[in-house]
């Protein structure tokens, strides 16, 4: 298809979804792409540039002739471009904006100017609003009136003379009431609203909390000035999740498959670097008991066994206790409770594998019971502290305000691999030499 | 609160939300809840059971009277009352279902009957559907005049005179069009539908790629029988999330913070087991090399900087993999692309750590510049093999339709710990001794 056939590639794109457009932009090779683009590239929407992964938009965007990239940007809802323009070199965001209508570009550059990752970025700017005291039919008129209604809404937010949110309605409810009926009596039981200033990871919370459709958004004076709707913080919800993720493992937040080989180089180096001066600071350890392994070779070859049993259950702990500060199901409350728990937990795992393993010591690698008594030991020691600081590493940087996420991995990793080692050589040391 | 007073209780619990309701039980601890649920338990209603995490659910619902059970589970829509009624044990399903109408008891039955983790398991049976040559105003007297609509919808469903659905219109579109306009004018483009039998992760991913907000749901015949919406697949794709981390990470994909101290130990038991065989092979490998290691004890204290290295790289590759196949951004026509380029990188890292170790094994751990060359050297093969098996073993699972979270994790730490202990030890018997 890349043999220049454009009147086919039209044929072969054209019915498919912007999303799945996207998908393919994203898939083929950088070169490719670029060939594409000049086929077809008039052919860009809104919803394609907005589907598209943040790693090539730009790409794209530069590719596009002025007037299309005109078009594409005017058809979209204001939260829709201010996701576009977010990622955006200075000038690409200048030739955005001049595209748009004054009044569209106001409402985008208002938007812009909260932080981000916050909720004022999120929210769309067209919100389908009503005085408190309108009927349903007054309400069905007046939508039938306006013709800068958004792509989507899901209800329609009651106000206040001064324009603060006070409840909402369902469009279900408003169809299925009589014309004669009060908006007020058709408000929705629970209501909440969220200022434009808090932060993306409270918008996502919020909706999967309170199965939220949208969310009203309001100024510092209470007015209502945008709202955010459930699709978006879907893809926060995901986004935070892949953040999470990619976080623990070490990998750069932002890594994407479509990455090049030196961005991922970038991306990963650093963690990796850190690992080397911890892998280090393990070696040192190890380096202290130098004459006891000169004795005992055999310790060399199970020492690595107590250090990854650590690391093993470390990891299970962080995940578990990273997820849930992550759902809020972790809190200050219950954080007693859970530390206690996985404190028994560790040691009755630890107990556990000790015997398992001294046994299997004791049997295959030296005819000395004391071999299998000084694993055994180091397993339990071990296991206790990675249940322990996996719950309790996330905890401290969450209280510090830091993502519980970031680099916890390393430092758990780190601190059974140091504290293995060292209670399996120490021990050996005392009791066996 | 616990002492008793339950007017007190019902005053402070009264205005929160089901969702912080159910918070409140799962943090505290069994005893107390136990208490709570002896006070206030009968003012426990459908919302609350559906919000608690299944964990403590069933001891939740058999504490309860039967009358405010029935009463609870009456006022809920059907999926509702279909995620309630899995996790629990025939007598308590038996008894749930025996408190529900003729009519919803049949529609949960059926949901009941498609396999687990389908989407007809996800479905709510009430629909709201309309003919396709209705105008808006016939459908808005129709839903003024029905009295079972669903809690939430945001679309009317079109369907064909064999209750084949064809399209949808959204209510914003209804409620701004004047009422002689006929549905089909105002259809939406894009229009997809689901097999009930379908998995559920297939419709997070439906929902998350084409921003849907329903999805209806067709029987083997393609006729209408449920719908799914938008807050159901944001609790699929929580929890397929949840599966992913816990998974890779060998802890049960069922574990929560609820859970005591027994079940805990029970989920994490099995793969510190497998973890514990693996290690036992790193150390078989390390102990064919035992005369190395009594002539040279350096090489114990450097070992495990390789293996680590190794193992974090692995995890770097691999958490991308496993992300970018549950996203669907990795896929067969990209896959060569992504492990080439995955190679790539790992030669790029290998060699600039490798020149780092050597340099520092040869500075401080022996005058022999060719120390620093072999540890060089086993960083460079272990690197490029755990990027190759943090990307490749994922995708061998997902090509035999297993789940590549499911212990890949293990597995490339496995790998790289072998590969690293027999590459360093290997090449430091060739060319030291």
């Amino acid at each position: 298809v890349e043999a220049g056939d454009s009147a086919r590639l039209v044929d072969l794109l054209e019915p498919l979804h912007a999303a799945d457009v996207a998908d393919i932009l994203e898939q083929i090779r950088a070169g490719e792409r670029a060939a594409l683009l000049r086929l077809w590239g008039r052919e860009i929407d809104g919803d394609i540039l907005s589907e598209i992964d943040e790693s090539i938009r730009e790409e794209v965007i530069e590719s596009l002739a002025p007037d299309v990239l005109a078009d594409a940007v005017r058809e979209l809802d204001s939260d829709d471009v201010v996701d576009i323009l977010e990622d955006l070199e200075e000038p690409a965001q200048a030739r955005i904006l001049g595209a748009l209508d004054r009044e569209d570009r106001a409402a985008v550059e208002q938007s812009l100017s909260y932080p981000e990752y916050s909720a004022g970025r999120l929210m769309q700017r067209e919100v389908v609003s009503a005085p408190l005291h309108w009927t349903v039919g007054e309400t069905i008129d007046f939508l039938r009136s306006e013709e800068w209604l958004p792509d989507q809404f899901y209800h329609v937010i009651l106000v206040d003379p001064r324009m603060k949110p006070i409840g909402y309605v369902t469009l279900g409810r408003i169809l299925s009431a009589r014309r004669d009926v009060r908006l007020s009596d058709l408000a929705e039981e629970s209501f909440r609203v969220i200022a434009a200033t808090e932060a993306e990871a409270d918008v996502a919370y919020i909706f999967t909390q309170y199965h939220l459709i949208s969310l009203p958004v309001t100024d510092q004076a209470g007015r209502l000035v945008g709202v955010i709707t459930i699709d978006d913080a879907m893809s926060v919800l995901d986004e935070e999740h892949e953040e999470d993720m990619l976080r623990m493992a070490g990998v750069g937040e932002e890594s994407s498959l479509s990455d090049g080989v030196w961005d991922t180089v970038r991306q990963r180096f650093p963690w990796l670097a850190v690992n080397l001066v911890t892998a280090n600071i393990s070696a040192l350890v190890i380096g202290m008991f130098e004459n006891t392994i000169a004795v005992i070779v055999a310790l060399a070859a199970l020492m690595p066994i107590v250090a990854s049993m650590g690391g093993n259950a470390g990891t299970q702990s962080l995940t578990v206790a990273v997820r849930a500060l992550a759902t809020r199901d972790l809190t200050a409350s219950n954080a007693k409770r859970v530390v206690w728990r996985e404190l028994v937990v560790g040691l009755l795992n630890g107990v556990g594998f000790a015997v398992v393993m001294g046994l299997v010591a004791w049997a295959f690698y030296g005819r000395d019971v004391w071999l299998g008594a000084v694993i055994g030991a180091a397993i339990v020691v071990n296991l206790v502290v990675a249940a322990l600081s996996g719950v309790l590493i996330p905890l401290v940087l969450h209280r510090l305000k830091l993502d519980p996420a970031l680099a916890s991995g390393t430092f758990v990793m780190t601190l059974t691999d140091v504290v293995g080692f060292f209670a399996f050589l120490g021990l050996a040391t005392m009791v066996l030499l």
